[in-house]
């Protein structure tokens, strides 16, 4: 930890642009917004970013670490993210690739409300990986959802959510899918727990989010990059409920030379802003994720982190169930394996279910 | 108008991959997020996206037209937006260039709450270009920026806006400085609004809003990409109060390959959303948007958009004073210049803003 907030850049500079005069401009951009030669000798002195360190990574490639002082990000995380990254996402060759976060902030934030600890108690499992799947596709009536439902509960799976593309369309509105399904899940034996995507706008996330706590949820979905990333810290705050974190639109945080690394945003900002659990793109499925980004994102998530909860990483987005016990052991027990795609293909959702649960109870 | 939403995306494939195949990726990724395989008869024919249209752009680069059926994106802006561009976020080469909207959308989704013209009757400004500026830098305390406030409503600017960085740090913590700045801007002669920065979680942002509304605010400022899109449609639907939308984090969808093309985002997308004048970085200050670029988004933010309210464009971003004749020429009268640093090198804030505000009259 540390007493202010330092960020790490990786600065690419344009021709004729030094890697000095760039890490300055990200001092003065993300604070006070002025040419220096306009500020008073009061601010000048207290307020903009100050540059600790830049060190060479690679040709056209620096590291620049700026410490910023407490008055500019204040201690909510809305201010805190636009200190870190806000304007200068509108430059070029700027990425986020560290923060070391103060104490007080991690207090403010808060973190998970229940965590890995907090999930093992709910679904009732102790040293196991935890499995999930998906609700899908959409189309299909809340009848036919809750009909999967049942079957992946009684074939084992711990966690069931929404597809985190079902939200209010007329085919399973909201209110029908959270009763059908949570009723479907109660009535299979076992512990699993449904997650509806209560992913919306205000005041219908309140709503939504009230009427799962109701409905006897212990945990809901929601895509934060859409919703707002403070609306986890809502549900956790005024509910209770456990968060599990959608990564939908994160990608366009993830260039290799801009942006904010998978491991900061879908890693601390996520987890600080109170995910419980974090769904992230595996290694080898249908998307770009390599297995280094995944294992430090893993990593990343279970951290100590001042007094905050671990996070569960969940590695989903095309896995075959035939590799889960693989993923079991690289990834340790403290890790949910998402599987939708793979389980759907085999037809028989409850065999399939249960094969799964099979496979990873033989290696635990 | 349509009566389907259409999604125009710029695709470029990887070494190996057909634009076909890559297209069709899309319409099932972003609908159903299982194989085709996987899919009933029935869903296969009514749920996943279909591809309309590909057409060669340039070497390695095609526009693929993909019409989403309504059973996807439902009338929800957040799911839409998920429709359109959630989990191909984290593919490679696939920009959303352009959308076409169905018109239960634009009726669903409402748009700017006053709108350009709602802003005229605001400000008591008929024809010409208006002006607005910025409160800062953060650091400073409440009676401060409030005295800042006051001389640039003196000066002539029509719309003072917190600096985005403005949030509840102890130096002005929000309320005092809301009444402060409001008091100041009232106490002046003339029309002039002061627009606080709402942007936080909930319920601050409700809290926050509601004490402008009090305090006589008519208009705040908001960055929707921190807070969430929605803010924006709430603030309008239970306020009533003017929105004004700022760019931060928006520089994360704008690369050349990959992301949601700005007159997308910051045009469609905030208006949609309720945005009544949206802030965007102009050619030649610090940001990198072109001028072709700048003249695509103030049309976007004005053109007719089925029942919808036009949208004020303000450029900004390090745009010298000196200029904004210039700026009031091109752009058209239905413009906001936003001019902050320039006014703080001159010094004399409200000799400063008087000159701008001569200029500008001048060629009115």
């Amino acid at each position: 930890m540390t007493s202010h907030l330092i960020a790490t850049y990786e600065l690419r500079p344009s021709p004729g642009e030094s890697v000095e005069a760039k890490a300055s401009d990200i001092t003065l951009e993300q604070t006070v917004e002025l040419p220096e030669s306009v500020l008073s000798r009061h601010i000048k002195a207290r307020v903009p970013g100050r540059i600790l360190a830049i060190t060479a990574v690679d040709e056209g490639c620096w590291r620049a670490e700026i410490e910023y002082p407490d008055i500019a990000p204040g201690t909510e995380l809305l201010q805190t993210v636009n200190v870190l990254y806000g304007n200068i996402s509108l430059k070029a060759g700027i990425r986020l690739v560290d923060v070391a976060w103060p104490d007080a902030m991690l207090a403010a934030f808060g973190g998970p409300g229940v965590g890995m600890t907090g999930l093992r108690e709910l679904t009732g499992v102790r040293d196991r990986v935890l499995l999930a799947t998906a609700l899908k596709p959409v189309g299909l009536s809340a009848r036919d959802l809750a009909s999967h439902a049942a079957l992946f509960a009684e074939g084992g799976i711990d966690l069931i959510k929404d597809d985190h593309g079902l939200a209010n369309q007329p085919t399973a509105p909201f209110q029908e899918r959270l009763t059908a399904c949570q009723r479907a899940v109660e009535r299979a034996d076992g512990n699993a727990l449904y997650l509806p995507n209560v992913t919306a706008g205000w005041p219908e996330l309140v709503e939504r989010t009230m009427a799962a706590a109701e409905a006897g949820c212990r945990a809901v979905l929601v895509n934060p990059l859409l919703s707002g990333l403070e609306t986890m810290r809502w549900i956790r705050d005024h509910t209770g409920l456990a968060v599990l974190a959608h990564p939908s639109m994160s990608g366009v945080f993830f260039d290799a030379g801009h942006g904010i690394a998978p491991e900061i945003l879908l890693g601390d900002l996520f987890r600080l802003a109170g995910a419980d659990m974090v769904i992230y793109p595996n290694v080898g499925g249908r998307f770009g994720f390599d297995q280094a980004l995944c294992d430090r994102l893993n990593h990343r998530l279970r951290a100590p982190l001042g007094t905050l909860r671990a996070c569960a990483p969940v590695p989903a987005g095309g896995m075959d169930a035939a590799r889960a016990p693989d993923w079991a052991r690289r990834y340790g027990a403290d890790t949910i394996l998402l599987i939708g795609g793979s389980l759907y293909a085999r037809g028989d959702l409850k065999q399939a279910a249960r094969t799964l649960r099979d496979a990873v109870e033989a290696i635990a």
